[in-house]
Protein backbone atom coordinates (compact mmCIF):
# COMPACT_ATOMS: atom_id res chain seq x y z
CA UNK A 1 0.00 0.00 0.00
CA UNK A 2 2.72 2.10 0.58
CA UNK A 3 3.61 2.42 -3.42
CA UNK A 4 0.11 3.20 -4.22
CA UNK A 5 0.37 6.21 -1.90
CA UNK A 6 3.84 7.27 -2.79
CA UNK A 7 2.43 6.96 -6.63
CA UNK A 8 -0.83 9.19 -5.81
CA UNK A 9 1.61 11.35 -4.00
CA UNK A 10 3.16 12.04 -7.15
CA UNK A 11 0.50 12.03 -9.71
CA UNK A 12 -1.20 14.94 -7.37
CA UNK A 13 1.91 16.85 -7.71
CA UNK A 14 1.98 16.43 -11.37
CA UNK A 15 -1.85 17.86 -11.83
CA UNK A 16 -0.80 20.52 -9.31
CA UNK A 17 1.98 21.94 -11.92
CA UNK A 18 -0.50 21.37 -14.63
CA UNK A 19 -3.19 23.41 -12.66
CA UNK A 20 -1.14 26.72 -12.03
CA UNK A 21 -0.79 26.50 -15.85
CA UNK A 22 -3.74 26.56 -16.27
CA UNK A 23 -4.92 29.16 -13.78
CA UNK A 24 -2.30 31.49 -15.20
CA UNK A 25 -3.94 31.30 -18.62
CA UNK A 26 -7.05 31.87 -16.63
CA UNK A 27 -5.86 34.90 -15.13
CA UNK A 28 -4.37 36.33 -18.26
CA UNK A 29 -7.93 35.98 -19.93
CA UNK A 30 -9.80 36.97 -17.14
CA UNK A 31 -11.86 33.82 -17.37
CA UNK A 32 -13.53 32.79 -14.18
CA UNK A 33 -13.64 28.90 -14.48
CA UNK A 34 -16.18 27.17 -11.94
CA UNK A 35 -15.75 23.10 -11.48
CA UNK A 36 -18.68 21.39 -10.72
CA UNK A 37 -18.76 18.42 -9.01
CA UNK A 38 -21.74 15.70 -7.72
CA UNK A 39 -23.23 12.13 -7.78
CA UNK A 40 -24.24 10.76 -11.42
CA UNK A 41 -27.70 12.46 -11.27
CA UNK A 42 -27.82 15.12 -9.55
CA UNK A 43 -28.22 17.61 -12.17
CA UNK A 44 -25.11 19.05 -13.39
CA UNK A 45 -25.74 19.19 -16.84
CA UNK A 46 -29.52 20.36 -15.97
CA UNK A 47 -28.39 23.30 -14.10
CA UNK A 48 -25.57 24.15 -16.94
CA UNK A 49 -28.51 24.15 -19.42
CA UNK A 50 -30.37 26.45 -17.34
CA UNK A 51 -27.20 28.59 -16.82
CA UNK A 52 -26.53 29.38 -20.30
CA UNK A 53 -29.74 30.33 -20.97
CA UNK A 54 -29.96 32.66 -18.44
CA UNK A 55 -26.48 34.31 -19.00
CA UNK A 56 -26.95 34.37 -23.12
CA UNK A 57 -26.39 37.50 -25.06
CA UNK A 58 -24.80 38.92 -21.71
CA UNK A 59 -21.83 36.58 -21.22
CA UNK A 60 -19.69 34.14 -23.30
CA UNK A 61 -19.95 30.95 -21.88
CA UNK A 62 -18.27 27.59 -22.76
CA UNK A 63 -18.28 24.29 -21.20
CA UNK A 64 -15.75 21.28 -20.41
CA UNK A 65 -18.11 18.03 -19.83
CA UNK A 66 -16.01 15.31 -18.09
CA UNK A 67 -17.80 11.84 -18.37
CA UNK A 68 -16.29 7.92 -18.56
CA UNK A 69 -18.80 7.38 -21.78
CA UNK A 70 -20.85 8.89 -24.12
CA UNK A 71 -20.87 12.28 -25.93
CA UNK A 72 -24.29 13.36 -24.39
CA UNK A 73 -23.74 15.98 -22.48
CA UNK A 74 -21.78 18.25 -24.79
CA UNK A 75 -24.32 17.32 -26.70
CA UNK A 76 -26.97 19.26 -24.72
CA UNK A 77 -24.72 21.77 -24.38
CA UNK A 78 -24.17 22.53 -28.06
CA UNK A 79 -27.63 22.25 -28.88
CA UNK A 80 -28.30 25.57 -26.89
CA UNK A 81 -25.55 27.22 -29.15
CA UNK A 82 -22.58 27.65 -26.65
CA UNK A 83 -19.03 25.63 -27.72
CA UNK A 84 -18.58 22.63 -25.47
CA UNK A 85 -16.10 20.06 -25.31
CA UNK A 86 -16.33 16.64 -24.09
CA UNK A 87 -13.56 14.70 -22.37
CA UNK A 88 -14.06 10.57 -21.80
CA UNK A 89 -12.15 9.47 -19.26
CA UNK A 90 -12.05 5.80 -20.21
CA UNK A 91 -12.42 4.16 -16.91
CA UNK A 92 -11.00 7.18 -14.92
CA UNK A 93 -13.30 8.67 -11.95
CA UNK A 94 -12.21 12.55 -12.59
CA UNK A 95 -10.72 14.81 -14.83
CA UNK A 96 -7.59 16.16 -13.83
CA UNK A 97 -5.94 19.55 -15.42
CA UNK A 98 -3.79 17.85 -17.93
CA UNK A 99 -6.70 16.79 -19.85
CA UNK A 100 -8.49 19.88 -19.41
CA UNK A 101 -5.21 21.21 -20.91
CA UNK A 102 -5.65 18.96 -23.88
CA UNK A 103 -9.50 19.59 -23.97
CA UNK A 104 -9.05 23.14 -24.44
CA UNK A 105 -6.71 22.69 -27.68
CA UNK A 106 -8.99 20.13 -28.88
CA UNK A 107 -12.58 22.00 -28.08
CA UNK A 108 -10.50 25.06 -30.16
CA UNK A 109 -13.22 27.38 -27.82
CA UNK A 110 -13.03 31.37 -28.88
CA UNK A 111 -12.12 33.75 -25.61
CA UNK A 112 -14.87 33.20 -22.89
CA UNK A 113 -15.83 35.06 -19.46
CA UNK A 114 -16.82 31.93 -17.67
CA UNK A 115 -15.90 28.59 -18.80
CA UNK A 116 -17.59 25.50 -16.86
CA UNK A 117 -15.77 22.17 -15.90
CA UNK A 118 -18.70 19.33 -15.19
CA UNK A 119 -16.77 17.03 -13.67
CA UNK A 120 -16.99 13.21 -13.72
CA UNK A 121 -19.96 11.91 -11.85
CA UNK A 122 -18.31 11.41 -8.42
CA UNK A 123 -19.06 12.81 -5.35
CA UNK A 124 -15.04 11.22 -3.75
CA UNK A 125 -12.47 10.92 -6.15
CA UNK A 126 -12.34 14.53 -8.21
CA UNK A 127 -12.17 16.01 -4.76
CA UNK A 128 -8.09 16.36 -4.81
CA UNK A 129 -7.82 17.26 -8.36
CA UNK A 130 -7.50 21.04 -8.64
CA UNK A 131 -8.23 21.67 -12.43
CA UNK A 132 -7.25 25.68 -12.03
CA UNK A 133 -10.91 26.86 -11.51
CA UNK A 134 -11.43 29.79 -9.25
CA UNK A 135 -13.69 27.65 -6.92
CA UNK A 136 -15.71 24.34 -6.92
CA UNK A 137 -19.30 23.67 -6.96
CA UNK A 138 -21.11 20.56 -5.42
CA UNK A 139 -24.46 19.99 -6.60
CA UNK A 140 -26.82 17.81 -4.11
CA UNK A 141 -30.58 16.71 -5.42
CA UNK A 142 -32.82 17.03 -2.43
CA UNK A 143 -33.60 13.46 -4.07
CA UNK A 144 -30.25 11.97 -2.50
CA UNK A 145 -31.33 11.70 1.26
CA UNK A 146 -29.85 15.34 3.78
CA UNK A 147 -27.61 12.97 5.28
CA UNK A 148 -24.78 13.46 2.00
CA UNK A 149 -22.51 16.33 3.59
CA UNK A 150 -21.42 14.21 6.71
CA UNK A 151 -20.71 11.25 4.51
CA UNK A 152 -18.61 13.07 2.04
CA UNK A 153 -16.90 15.29 4.06
CA UNK A 154 -13.94 16.48 1.97
CA UNK A 155 -15.85 17.95 -1.20
CA UNK A 156 -18.63 19.40 1.54
CA UNK A 157 -15.49 21.34 3.29
CA UNK A 158 -13.30 22.56 -0.35
CA UNK A 159 -16.70 23.40 -1.99
CA UNK A 160 -17.06 27.11 -1.82
CA UNK A 161 -20.23 26.70 -3.16
CA UNK A 162 -23.38 23.92 -2.47
CA UNK A 163 -25.91 24.23 -4.79
CA UNK A 164 -29.21 22.20 -3.54
CA UNK A 165 -30.76 20.94 -6.76
CA UNK A 166 -34.49 19.54 -7.80
CA UNK A 167 -36.29 21.68 -4.74
CA UNK A 168 -39.30 21.36 -6.84
CA UNK A 169 -39.24 17.67 -5.88
CA UNK A 170 -38.98 18.69 -1.87
CA UNK A 171 -42.89 18.07 -1.64
CA UNK A 172 -42.19 14.31 -2.44
CA UNK A 173 -38.75 13.15 -0.64
CA UNK A 174 -37.78 13.21 3.02
CA UNK A 175 -35.48 16.17 2.64
CA UNK A 176 -34.86 18.24 5.68
CA UNK A 177 -32.90 21.56 4.34
CA UNK A 178 -31.80 22.49 7.36
CA UNK A 179 -29.76 19.66 8.37
CA UNK A 180 -28.17 19.92 5.24
CA UNK A 181 -27.58 23.54 5.84
CA UNK A 182 -26.32 23.01 9.65
CA UNK A 183 -24.33 19.87 8.19
CA UNK A 184 -22.49 22.48 5.37
CA UNK A 185 -21.97 25.10 8.29
CA UNK A 186 -19.91 22.87 10.18
CA UNK A 187 -18.09 21.49 7.87
CA UNK A 188 -17.31 24.58 5.52
CA UNK A 189 -18.66 27.90 7.74
CA UNK A 190 -17.74 30.32 4.96
CA UNK A 191 -19.55 27.85 1.96
CA UNK A 192 -22.43 29.79 0.43
CA UNK A 193 -25.54 27.30 0.01
CA UNK A 194 -28.37 27.92 -2.67
CA UNK A 195 -31.08 25.98 -3.26
CA UNK A 196 -32.21 25.69 -7.01
CA UNK A 197 -34.68 24.37 -9.29
CA UNK A 198 -33.33 24.19 -12.98
CA UNK A 199 -36.29 23.11 -14.32
CA UNK A 200 -38.99 25.17 -12.25
CA UNK A 201 -36.79 28.44 -11.94
CA UNK A 202 -36.74 28.81 -8.22
CA UNK A 203 -33.43 29.84 -6.89
CA UNK A 204 -32.28 30.27 -10.19
CA UNK A 205 -31.62 34.06 -9.71
CA UNK A 206 -29.25 33.48 -6.87
CA UNK A 207 -27.13 31.13 -8.66
CA UNK A 208 -26.81 33.79 -11.59
CA UNK A 209 -26.09 36.93 -9.63
CA UNK A 210 -23.23 34.61 -7.82
CA UNK A 211 -21.17 33.94 -11.04
CA UNK A 212 -21.60 37.79 -11.94
CA UNK A 213 -20.58 39.10 -8.38
CA UNK A 214 -17.38 36.55 -8.98
CA UNK A 215 -16.58 37.11 -12.47
CA UNK A 216 -16.39 40.92 -11.61
CA UNK A 217 -14.44 40.12 -8.43
CA UNK A 218 -12.20 38.22 -10.95
CA UNK A 219 -11.43 41.10 -12.97
CA UNK A 220 -11.42 44.09 -10.30
CA UNK A 221 -8.17 42.09 -8.79
CA UNK A 222 -6.22 41.45 -11.71
CA UNK A 223 -6.76 45.67 -13.04
CA UNK B 1 1.24 7.09 -16.02
CA UNK B 2 2.47 3.50 -17.20
CA UNK B 3 3.85 3.08 -13.65
CA UNK B 4 0.17 4.10 -12.08
CA UNK B 5 -0.94 1.29 -14.35
CA UNK B 6 1.10 -1.11 -13.50
CA UNK B 7 0.61 -0.31 -9.96
CA UNK B 8 -3.05 -0.36 -10.43
CA UNK B 9 -2.66 -3.99 -11.89
CA UNK B 10 -0.53 -5.62 -8.81
CA UNK B 11 -3.84 -3.79 -6.53
CA UNK B 12 -5.87 -6.00 -8.57
CA UNK B 13 -4.51 -8.95 -8.23
CA UNK B 14 -3.66 -8.78 -4.80
CA UNK B 15 -7.67 -7.99 -4.31
CA UNK B 16 -8.57 -11.26 -6.63
CA UNK B 17 -6.20 -13.57 -4.24
CA UNK B 18 -8.26 -12.18 -1.03
CA UNK B 19 -11.40 -12.22 -3.21
CA UNK B 20 -11.15 -16.03 -3.74
CA UNK B 21 -10.10 -16.99 -0.22
CA UNK B 22 -12.98 -15.13 0.86
CA UNK B 23 -15.27 -17.53 -2.14
CA UNK B 24 -14.41 -20.21 -0.65
CA UNK B 25 -15.18 -19.63 3.11
CA UNK B 26 -18.92 -18.44 2.08
CA UNK B 27 -19.13 -21.42 -0.24
CA UNK B 28 -18.18 -23.54 2.61
CA UNK B 29 -21.05 -22.19 4.92
CA UNK B 30 -23.45 -21.71 2.04
CA UNK B 31 -23.91 -17.90 2.38
CA UNK B 32 -25.33 -16.14 -0.76
CA UNK B 33 -23.06 -13.06 -0.81
CA UNK B 34 -24.75 -9.81 -2.79
CA UNK B 35 -22.10 -6.80 -3.48
CA UNK B 36 -24.74 -3.62 -3.86
CA UNK B 37 -23.21 -0.65 -5.90
CA UNK B 38 -24.90 2.96 -6.85
CA UNK B 39 -24.49 6.19 -6.46
CA UNK B 40 -24.46 8.23 -3.48
CA UNK B 41 -28.50 8.48 -2.67
CA UNK B 42 -29.87 5.83 -4.61
CA UNK B 43 -31.67 4.24 -1.85
CA UNK B 44 -28.81 1.18 -1.26
CA UNK B 45 -29.24 1.30 2.27
CA UNK B 46 -32.90 1.91 2.23
CA UNK B 47 -33.32 -1.11 -0.03
CA UNK B 48 -31.55 -3.46 2.89
CA UNK B 49 -33.88 -1.67 5.11
CA UNK B 50 -37.17 -3.11 3.67
CA UNK B 51 -35.12 -6.49 2.69
CA UNK B 52 -33.87 -7.57 6.42
CA UNK B 53 -37.51 -6.50 7.11
CA UNK B 54 -39.45 -8.80 4.44
CA UNK B 55 -36.76 -11.75 5.83
CA UNK B 56 -36.84 -11.44 9.52
CA UNK B 57 -37.90 -14.78 10.79
CA UNK B 58 -37.26 -16.75 7.44
CA UNK B 59 -33.33 -15.90 6.89
CA UNK B 60 -30.76 -15.34 8.57
CA UNK B 61 -29.27 -11.92 7.44
CA UNK B 62 -26.40 -9.56 8.13
CA UNK B 63 -24.69 -6.08 6.31
CA UNK B 64 -21.11 -4.90 5.62
CA UNK B 65 -21.51 -0.95 5.05
CA UNK B 66 -18.87 0.70 3.06
CA UNK B 67 -18.58 4.61 3.39
CA UNK B 68 -15.93 7.58 3.14
CA UNK B 69 -17.46 8.39 6.70
CA UNK B 70 -19.77 7.89 9.54
CA UNK B 71 -21.57 4.66 11.27
CA UNK B 72 -24.93 6.20 9.74
CA UNK B 73 -25.89 3.29 7.41
CA UNK B 74 -24.62 0.46 10.20
CA UNK B 75 -26.76 2.33 12.85
CA UNK B 76 -29.65 2.33 10.37
CA UNK B 77 -29.11 -1.70 9.97
CA UNK B 78 -28.54 -2.76 13.98
CA UNK B 79 -31.89 -0.19 14.80
CA UNK B 80 -33.62 -3.30 12.86
CA UNK B 81 -31.88 -6.20 15.22
CA UNK B 82 -29.70 -7.30 12.11
CA UNK B 83 -25.86 -7.62 12.50
CA UNK B 84 -24.12 -4.78 10.74
CA UNK B 85 -20.15 -3.85 10.51
CA UNK B 86 -19.20 -0.01 9.32
CA UNK B 87 -16.20 -0.13 7.23
CA UNK B 88 -14.59 3.53 7.07
CA UNK B 89 -12.22 3.60 3.70
CA UNK B 90 -11.37 6.98 4.96
CA UNK B 91 -10.69 8.83 1.24
CA UNK B 92 -11.28 5.26 -0.82
CA UNK B 93 -13.50 5.20 -3.07
CA UNK B 94 -14.40 1.20 -3.07
CA UNK B 95 -14.41 -1.24 -1.10
CA UNK B 96 -11.75 -4.16 -1.45
CA UNK B 97 -11.55 -7.81 -0.54
CA UNK B 98 -9.12 -7.30 2.24
CA UNK B 99 -11.31 -4.59 4.03
CA UNK B 100 -14.10 -7.19 3.72
CA UNK B 101 -11.77 -9.84 5.54
CA UNK B 102 -10.89 -7.83 8.17
CA UNK B 103 -14.50 -6.29 8.82
CA UNK B 104 -15.83 -10.08 8.88
CA UNK B 105 -13.67 -10.32 11.79
CA UNK B 106 -14.49 -7.45 13.41
CA UNK B 107 -17.62 -7.34 13.33
CA UNK B 108 -17.94 -11.07 14.66
CA UNK B 109 -21.15 -12.30 12.84
CA UNK B 110 -23.03 -15.36 13.36
CA UNK B 111 -23.26 -17.88 10.42
CA UNK B 112 -25.90 -16.07 8.18
CA UNK B 113 -27.74 -17.35 4.62
CA UNK B 114 -27.06 -13.86 3.05
CA UNK B 115 -23.94 -11.42 3.64
CA UNK B 116 -24.82 -8.22 1.67
CA UNK B 117 -22.35 -5.78 1.51
CA UNK B 118 -23.12 -2.31 0.93
CA UNK B 119 -20.75 -0.74 -1.34
CA UNK B 120 -19.15 2.97 -0.68
CA UNK B 121 -21.83 5.68 -2.99
CA UNK B 122 -19.76 5.15 -6.29
CA UNK B 123 -20.62 4.21 -9.79
CA UNK B 124 -17.08 3.63 -11.18
CA UNK B 125 -14.37 2.41 -8.62
CA UNK B 126 -16.09 -0.58 -6.89
CA UNK B 127 -16.99 -1.78 -10.26
CA UNK B 128 -13.66 -4.00 -10.73
CA UNK B 129 -12.94 -5.39 -7.36
CA UNK B 130 -14.18 -8.30 -6.36
CA UNK B 131 -15.51 -8.87 -3.08
CA UNK B 132 -16.04 -12.49 -3.48
CA UNK B 133 -19.70 -11.75 -3.52
CA UNK B 134 -22.09 -14.38 -5.64
CA UNK B 135 -23.08 -11.23 -7.58
CA UNK B 136 -23.28 -7.47 -7.99
CA UNK B 137 -26.74 -5.71 -8.02
CA UNK B 138 -26.37 -1.95 -9.32
CA UNK B 139 -28.63 0.59 -7.88
CA UNK B 140 -30.19 3.22 -9.84
CA UNK B 141 -32.70 5.68 -8.74
CA UNK B 142 -35.14 6.85 -11.28
CA UNK B 143 -34.49 10.70 -9.87
CA UNK B 144 -31.33 9.94 -11.69
CA UNK B 145 -32.11 10.03 -15.10
CA UNK B 146 -32.67 7.77 -17.67
CA UNK B 147 -28.95 7.92 -19.37
CA UNK B 148 -27.12 6.10 -16.61
CA UNK B 149 -26.82 2.97 -18.38
CA UNK B 150 -25.11 4.30 -21.15
CA UNK B 151 -23.04 6.92 -19.47
CA UNK B 152 -21.68 3.79 -16.79
CA UNK B 153 -21.52 0.92 -18.92
CA UNK B 154 -18.97 -0.99 -17.16
CA UNK B 155 -21.11 -1.62 -13.75
CA UNK B 156 -24.23 -2.39 -15.59
CA UNK B 157 -22.45 -4.90 -17.87
CA UNK B 158 -21.26 -6.36 -14.87
CA UNK B 159 -24.14 -6.49 -12.54
CA UNK B 160 -26.40 -9.65 -12.74
CA UNK B 161 -29.09 -7.41 -11.11
CA UNK B 162 -30.22 -3.81 -12.02
CA UNK B 163 -32.71 -2.66 -9.00
CA UNK B 164 -34.26 0.97 -10.67
CA UNK B 165 -35.50 2.04 -7.25
CA UNK B 166 -37.87 4.89 -6.03
CA UNK B 167 -40.20 3.90 -8.38
CA UNK B 168 -42.67 5.94 -5.70
CA UNK B 169 -41.18 8.83 -7.65
CA UNK B 170 -41.84 8.02 -11.44
CA UNK B 171 -44.63 10.78 -11.52
CA UNK B 172 -42.34 13.85 -10.84
CA UNK B 173 -39.32 12.85 -13.03
CA UNK B 174 -38.33 12.89 -16.72
CA UNK B 175 -37.70 9.04 -16.71
CA UNK B 176 -37.68 6.28 -19.06
CA UNK B 177 -38.16 2.79 -17.98
CA UNK B 178 -38.21 1.42 -21.42
CA UNK B 179 -35.51 3.54 -22.30
CA UNK B 180 -32.68 2.25 -19.52
CA UNK B 181 -34.59 -1.42 -20.24
CA UNK B 182 -33.38 -1.21 -23.81
CA UNK B 183 -30.08 0.45 -22.86
CA UNK B 184 -29.53 -2.52 -19.97
CA UNK B 185 -30.20 -5.26 -22.29
CA UNK B 186 -27.67 -4.21 -24.73
CA UNK B 187 -24.72 -3.53 -22.09
CA UNK B 188 -26.36 -7.12 -20.38
CA UNK B 189 -28.66 -9.20 -22.50
CA UNK B 190 -29.00 -11.88 -19.37
CA UNK B 191 -29.41 -9.02 -17.08
CA UNK B 192 -33.08 -8.84 -14.60
CA UNK B 193 -33.69 -5.25 -14.37
CA UNK B 194 -36.52 -5.33 -11.09
CA UNK B 195 -38.48 -1.89 -10.54
CA UNK B 196 -38.89 -1.23 -6.71
CA UNK B 197 -39.97 1.07 -4.30
CA UNK B 198 -38.83 0.19 -0.67
CA UNK B 199 -40.89 2.87 0.81
CA UNK B 200 -44.00 1.79 -0.64
CA UNK B 201 -43.24 -1.66 -1.72
CA UNK B 202 -43.93 -1.92 -5.42
CA UNK B 203 -41.49 -4.82 -6.63
CA UNK B 204 -40.16 -5.86 -3.29
CA UNK B 205 -41.81 -9.09 -3.68
CA UNK B 206 -39.74 -9.86 -6.74
CA UNK B 207 -36.61 -8.70 -5.26
CA UNK B 208 -36.80 -11.11 -2.07
CA UNK B 209 -38.00 -14.06 -4.44
CA UNK B 210 -34.68 -13.61 -6.46
CA UNK B 211 -32.85 -13.83 -3.35
CA UNK B 212 -34.67 -16.91 -2.38
CA UNK B 213 -33.41 -18.28 -5.49
CA UNK B 214 -30.24 -17.10 -6.15
CA UNK B 215 -29.53 -18.85 -2.09
CA UNK B 216 -31.66 -22.35 -3.03
CA UNK B 217 -29.69 -22.85 -6.00
CA UNK B 218 -26.21 -21.71 -4.50
CA UNK B 219 -27.19 -24.77 -1.87
CA UNK B 220 -28.11 -27.21 -4.29
CA UNK B 221 -24.60 -26.76 -6.51
CA UNK B 222 -22.98 -27.04 -3.68
CA UNK B 223 -24.54 -30.12 -2.75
Amino acid sequence: MKKVVTVKRRVLADNEAHADVLRGRFAASGTLVVNLISSPGSGKTSLLEATVKALAGELRCAVIEGDVATENDADRIRALGVPAHQILTGGSCHLDARQVSRGLAEGGFPEVDILFIENVGNLICPTTYDLGEDFKVVVLSVTEGDDKPVKYPAIFSRAEVAVISKSDLLPYVPFNLDTVRGQIASLNPEGAVLVVSSIGGDGMAGWIELLRERLEAKRRASR
